[in-house]
């Protein structure tokens, strides 16, 4: 495939811009072509428009006309081959095997959402006759056009084609996409197969628009453009809040869903680490380490009592952490803050550095590292709860079951937390667990954060500064209810109402009738 | 009941501030006792700690005990009897035929959240067990302590233990109430209802929460506090802005339900205008003079086609606000702001008076007035658009059927649109409905928007400025929503799962089994 460095405006290829960029190869940091271009503001805001109209006739969509939609973007990304993923491999060092996951995952979200468009109870259809002098009708229907942020760190799961963009045009939504500068061209093969599948399924055009740039000025021309009703983005807590506080001030303030920044705590109670020392040593430090350390889920803050155990256990990591294999980080940003937060760590007082990998002399190769605090120091310094993103962990020992729960009150928001032990230890640590509840969206018992299931009960989110909307994933099927609201119908002739809310139940879907579930 | 002007901070009652007001009969103008005591930000910041420490207990309640508190709370309300409603007749001068029938929508929603409670199912609870290496199950739980507002129109429905208090304390949140200074003594006896229903049912002290005060700061201190998790709230557009501003630009945003203002557009399509002149004229008027205008879903605008036949039914119009019968006003801000808001509207460019009703001596009585502005104007002019709460209303005549669809195409979000016409018209103006799909919360057709039924399928909620939170509803048992964020548990041992997650399903609820709904 020629790539063109363009940015997809509907059915226009459209580079106006005098701004261009290249991809940059992290592992020898040379650039290589094709020039990308990033959007003027005026191109941004075709986007935004092109969006608008293609969501009056989308939004018509019925669940089979959507789910072969989303299909036909999973066979054309399927369809790029490798050429896919020798170019990502080229644009973010990430090997082989772990893009050819991806893009399984990809593909995978993909379709579990066309399972539930086809099946199509997801737009909670309530009907009320009794209680009311006329027919009250309810479901849930699309927003309007979204904003989507790709991610870096997953170039293809949560980046063009990725989790937000399935669940929002699932959901009836367009879409524009702000491509992450970190993998241009891999973003757009995506973006020529998305289009492949709207033509390929008479989607109208405009259903899907992308646009390049490495400047913040791109994305926030997103976000103000009024016709932009949700946002939708994965990244850092600054580049997050940024895009919440500019959705939230508008005139309209919209919806903003950011995932963020997680420290992951694990906890590690007593009965584990006299049972499991090796194996849990063995799995953390491969958590700790698994894509580099740049998953939004790697375990950052691992706690325990004092005791001889831990004295042994922490030793074993150590040995661990030091053969550790690291690579190549994603880009040059990232390798520099990952040093900057790793030295801010260690300048922290009460921080020591226990263990750390060897350097290979390749450019953006990180060191491993292991750290340990006390939980005093720990509890009087926010800084040491903050994300370093890659392969670091900070362990804090505390002394006793009182002080555990203690530190565990005072987290703040993450995405997971999770407890290695045995299953006396859990009983005897219900209080914790009913802390970590408040804490985090996912709890994770005897198994390691990184690795998050698609499925329909998974929850990838969790309080701020986790993410700016606890109230919903960004993995799993139940994402699709960030990009909706419901309405409501009063008194409507049933040839009016879209056929979910009819009253012989052509879609076959489960309803809300009168309080009652029923088919 | 002897009333005593503190405030409900967990199981004491506190005054320790030097700020009083007292209530005020709108009828006269004359204060009443007792003097009520404002809540200092210390007494504020104790009742948000007491919600705090009963929500570590409360939460842990079940469906039937939290069902058993609503009810009681609902029967300790009918128990007030008449001195209940006489309090209230005084504080708002609403008639006593209105205020029972509040009472029994106040009882039925607590019953109805009861319903829900005690079948369990509006957890959500999803559990998958085939697309992962561990179980995954997800439930939707409590947020934390609440914040509510207590509307001035609703002094029961939408007040101390309105929609919000209902929701809140059903999804297994606590609650800390800000009483609306325009009827303290009723939301006094509320609160007391609410209190013996706590000790009836065994819930912990600090459950409820209320606290007094006509100050802006009272509930800033609320909003602010970082233990309140959410906020519920019925008011002016000002208020509730000023609310959200404040909830969304704190270090830990909040999710903030404010239901503001609402221009509730009327479409007269041509079919209707010739059948049904008469009903709708005389069903229009009475649906925007229904408790002198001071509905949230009073009609305040009103579409329809030059023609004819729209002139004979603007004149039965005219004769009959001439003839209207309107009363006393909430209170004197209101009074005083609806004159004001009518003569703003008065001095637009275009506006017309058309008729008013008569004026009678009584203090804060106010007149219904009927309006008159072209198109043209209306979309020239954002002021037109605006909510002037009171029976005020404004007809807006088009050109023809495109411009009807061009008007309301440029309406910004309201709770709801109503649509009269035949069934022919619906037909023939089916591009109209579907760009009020994206407008309003509720479409209601041959029916007037006053009158909001309390059931599973409403949808009391809309597209900004209409509610800060278009994915909500504020009444109907999908207000439970809310409140509550989903926690996703992941290789639990079923000892430590909640009941709904547990693989028996003792709580016999529907689930989504491996994306099979099942009980």
């Amino acid at each position: 495939m020629k790539l063109t460095g363009l940015n997809f405006i509907g059915n226009k290829r459209s580079g106006s811009g005098s701004k261009t960029f290249k991809a940059v190869n992290p592992d020898n940091e040379e650039e290589f072509g094709p020039e990308y271009l990033e959007a003027t503001e005026d191109e941004i805001n075709q986007a935004v428009e092109q969006a608008e109209s293609a969501f009056l006739e989308y939004r018509e969509k019925n669940g089979t006309e959507k789910a072969e939609f989303l299909e036909a973007i999973a066979d054309e990304i399927l369809a790029l081959g490798d050429q896919l993923i020798d170019r990502c491999m080229s644009e973010t060092g990430l090997p082989k095997g772990r893009l050819e996951g991806e893009r399984g995952r990809t593909v995978g979200q993909l379709k579990l959402f066309a399972d539930i468009l086809r099946e199509g109870s997801w737009v909670d259809a309530r009907i009320d006759t009794v209680n009311s002098d006329s027919s009250i009708k309810s479901m849930k229907m699309a927003l309007g056009p979204v904003g989507i942020f790709g991610a870096s760190n997953f170039p293809l799961a949560f980046s063009v084609a990725g989790g937000d963009t399935a669940s929002a045009l699932a959901a009836g939504c367009t879409i524009v996409v702000k491509a992450h500068p970190a993998h241009p061209g891999t973003s757009e093969m995506v973006a020529n197969a998305i289009d492949k599948a709207v033509k390929k399924t008479s989607m109208p055009a405009g259903t899907f628009n992308m646009v390049h740039g490495p400047s913040n000025d791109v994305g926030k021309t997103i976000v103000k453009n009024p016709l932009i009703k949700a946002i939708g983005f994965t990244g850092s807590f600054a580049g997050g809040k940024a895009i919440f506080d500019a959705a939230v001030n508008r005139p309209e303030p919209i919806p903003v869903y950011a995932e963020m920044s997680s420290g992951n705590p694990v906890f590690l109670l007593p009965g584990a680490l006299k049972e499991k020392q090796d194996d849990i040593a063995e799995g953390l430090t491969n958590s700790v380490n698994l894509g580099i350390g740049q998953f939004c889920t790697k375990p950052g803050l691992v706690f325990y009592e004092d005791s001889d155990e831990a004295e042994k256990f922490l030793t074993k990591v150590r040995e661990r952490f030091k053969k550790t294999q690291t690579g190549t980080m994603l880009t040059k940003g990232i390798y520099t803050a990952y040093k900057k937060g790793v030295d801010e760590l260690l300048q922290q007082e009460g921080v020591q550095l226990v263990a750390q990998s060897e350097k290979n002399g390749s450019p953006n190769t990180v060191i491993a590292h292991l750290l340990k605090v006390s939980s005093d120091s720990f509890l009087s310094n926010e800084l040491l709860e903050e994300e370093v993103f890659g392969p670091a962990t900070l362990t804090i020992s505390v002394k006793d079951k009182k002080n555990l729960v203690k530190v565990a009150e005072n987290l703040q928001g993450h995405l997971t937390a999770s407890l290695f032990g045995t299953k006396e230890d859990l009983d005897s640590y219900s209080d914790l667990i009913a802390v970590l509840q408040r804490k985090v969206g996912r709890l994770i018992f005897n198994g390691y954060p990184t690795g998050v299931a698609v499925n329909h009960a998974m929850i990838h989110g969790g309080p701020f500064p986790a993410t700016t909307d606890s109230r919903t994933t960004s993995v799993g099927s139940s994402a699709i209810d960030r990009f909706v609201r419901p309405v409501c119908f009063q008194n409507f002739p049933d040839n009016q109402l879209p056929a979910e809310l009819k009253d012989d139940n052509p879609a076959n879907i489960w309803r809300l009738i009168d309080g009652e579930r029923k088919k």
